[in-house]
């Protein structure tokens, strides 16, 4: 039977897409060691399961469309914690943080309006695109330059009439860069001048290093009224399958407006906000030693590539992903061999392809993005793994 | 700011906009009975609570794009239990009934193109189509022939070349019309002979009465690849507010379409998951206990209202809504008013205007969807304030 043009044209995230060639790998009794995806090793705060293992209602209702009266506190009190300043009417809480970027892309842009990324951004990104029919103009930020954000001018070239909004992550999803207040700065300055919005993604907003503090475009107090915030509980207090996220505005029509599209799916789940409830309970220690974690781990996965012939990455001070450019022509094709056709021990390596993560044609296909969330000693066996299987694949493909 | 065109064109959900009315009802101290949500008073199975409660996991992970393999797995048991016959290819859980739907327009239709809908229908999917681009074409059924199917010529009529789909809900929220065999092979024939996909969706489909077996399109064993079926936890196991759906639908290709979308906000949560891995334990009787007591409802508030002078219902047999039309000339100026300016012995009412229901224009604009999933008396004490109601409203404004 016949399907949509749309959903027949729509990628698979290139995240998730290996599924197949991993369940090769895993039917010969090859361990899988998933640098693919941004799932932390690290246990969610006891304290958040046990909010919801006390859960005592009878009856799980429908929660409000805005989050749980209970739920949309605690995120004001978070926020006001960090310095932002949020009444109830300025978030919704959603379906992670991929439903609050749908529903920021709905409330700026019309069918075929565009939106500015910095390249290479979260694939994902390019999905929820998709699903809300918005054409993306990415500009291009490099390795070689640490994936600094675009410059204004770089940024302003992009704009079209059509233009409703500049996106970024912030940390920086898949980059690890993180921006500077200057480099924001010049960022609102040009939304000001063409009158667009500034979609900020700080779900890794507390996981920066190098003695970086956390900070949020919030902080810079200037042009709020353009700026959307997206968050997440899910890297946060590593309670990604809790599937809490929040859009946040102080743009009130924009925010009642966002009302309406939380109210067309009724309200999010019940106890994943109870959850979420219970976030003010999570120890200051849990974030500092997780962000020490990482850190740790950041610095052993730089190590363990430099030493890695042909293999060159930036030096991310945020989030916990690095891109890595590879001494191969199609890291997609790589991504796969490695999967089912290689194995060093007994195990192997899934790695993201970052193509997709460019949306710009023929960039970024030597290149993977690798997550960093997993225990020291994995990492470097999963590098190790990576070095093997490149002199492997090296001797068959060239 | 600018805001979206479509945002701004976006209606508010007319089961939840009334909102800031019930506000003004609570802070006279009016208590407001809801009969204008389907949130069920009935308590939740207790072993779907504990299954969440028991979660023994430390850390909270993303699940698969598809749904937990527990989950999926046992869907495919519960479906095989009332004779279908699923794969685990064969669907993908989602966030509730609504985002199974929005996937199904998604995967069917482009921009632009067109389903057809029996009216009266759940207005949410309307938003739905908001956000999908579609184009509803309401085929009308009506309160006198207690909001039969309407025939395939009818509903042919309504076809144009930009048609995808013919959606309905059975049984049907909002009239509580349960449809038969026959009328349902029609529809199939109609499909057949148009290329369209049939979405049937069944969330209420144990709770049929008068001696009514449950059924689903399914049974009829006919053109399997053009049907979609659309699930959810939510009022079967009086469990909304966990939001597990279901998209289901024996077409591989339409499905493999569908995980992409599914794998585009990664996964649903995963604490809801584990509840609903555990439906199986449901006693029996659970569903045998509530399908009795929606039907005494459903008796109780027929006969209340039969007794109310100037209001018009039809005879539900299934879900729990019911269809009124009132002695008013707009219901949806009553229903405000009712929470802002009335109350009978420090209580009143909210009910959902209907005329978003019918998605045709000027059409419901005199009628109301009640929901009965409360208590007995507080239905007929309800359906008393709503006469008293009435009476007032009538001197007010005739």
């Amino acid at each position: 039977m016949f399907q949509s043009k749309r959903i027949n044209k729509m990628e698979c995230s290139p995240i998730r897409k290996l599924a197949e060639f991993e369940a090769i790998a895993k039917k010969k009794g090859v361990e899988v060691i998933h640098l693919n995806i941004g799932q932390p090793d690290v246990a969610t705060p006891v304290s958040m399961l046990d909010a919801v293992r006390k859960f005592d209602g009878t009856v799980l209702k429908y929660a409000d469309s805005r989050g749980l009266p209970s739920t949309v506190d605690t995120f004001i009190k978070y926020y006001s914690k960090i310095g932002i300043d949020f009444e109830a009417r300025d978030m919704v809480v959603t379906n992670g943080g991929s439903e609050a970027l749908l529903f920021a892309f709905i409330a700026t842009c019309d069918i075929g309006d565009e939106i500015i990324v910095p390249a290479p951004y979260y694939s994902n990104y390019n999905s929820f695109a998709d699903i809300a029919n918005v054409k993306f103009n990415p500009v291009l930020s490099t390795l070689e330059e640490d994936y600094k954000l675009p410059s204004a001018a770089d940024l302003e070239k992009a704009i079209t009439d059509k233009t409703k909004a500049i996106l970024f992550s912030n940390p920086c999803n898949p980059t690890g860069a993180v921006y500077t207040h200057e480099e924001l700065m010049e960022v609102l300055n040009l939304a000001k001048k063409h009158d667009l919005y500034v979609i900020s993604d700080e779900v890794y907003r507390e996981y920066v290093y190098d003695g970086l503090k956390p900070m949020s475009i919030y902080d810079l107090n200037y042009e709020t009224d353009r700026i959307i915030l997206i968050d997440s509980l899910s890297k946060r207090y590593s309670a990604c399958g809790a599937r809490v996220g929040i859009i946040a505005s102080k743009n009130r029509e924009l925010m009642d407006n966002v009302l309406k599209l939380g109210q067309s799916r009724l309200s999010i789940p019940t106890l994943e906000q109870v959850m979420a409830s219970s976030i003010l309970e999570v120890p200051e220690e849990y974030i500092v030693e997780t962000q020490k974690l990482y850190e740790r781990r950041r610095n052993a996965v730089i190590d363990a590539l430099s030493k890695v012939e042909g293999v060159k990455c930036s030096n991310p001070r945020g989030a916990f992903y690095i891109m890595v450019r590879l001494p191969v022509k199609d890291s997609d094709h790589f991504a796969k061999w490695i999967l089912s056709d290689f194995d060093y021990e007994g195990k192997t390596v899934m790695v993201a392809p970052a193509a997709k993560f460019y949306g710009i044609e023929d960039y970024g296909l030597n290149e993977v993005r690798l997550s960093y969330c997993l225990d020291e000693a994995v990492l470097v066996n999963a590098v190790n793994i990576l070095e093997k299987a490149l002199i492997e694949y090296k001797k068959i493909y060239e």
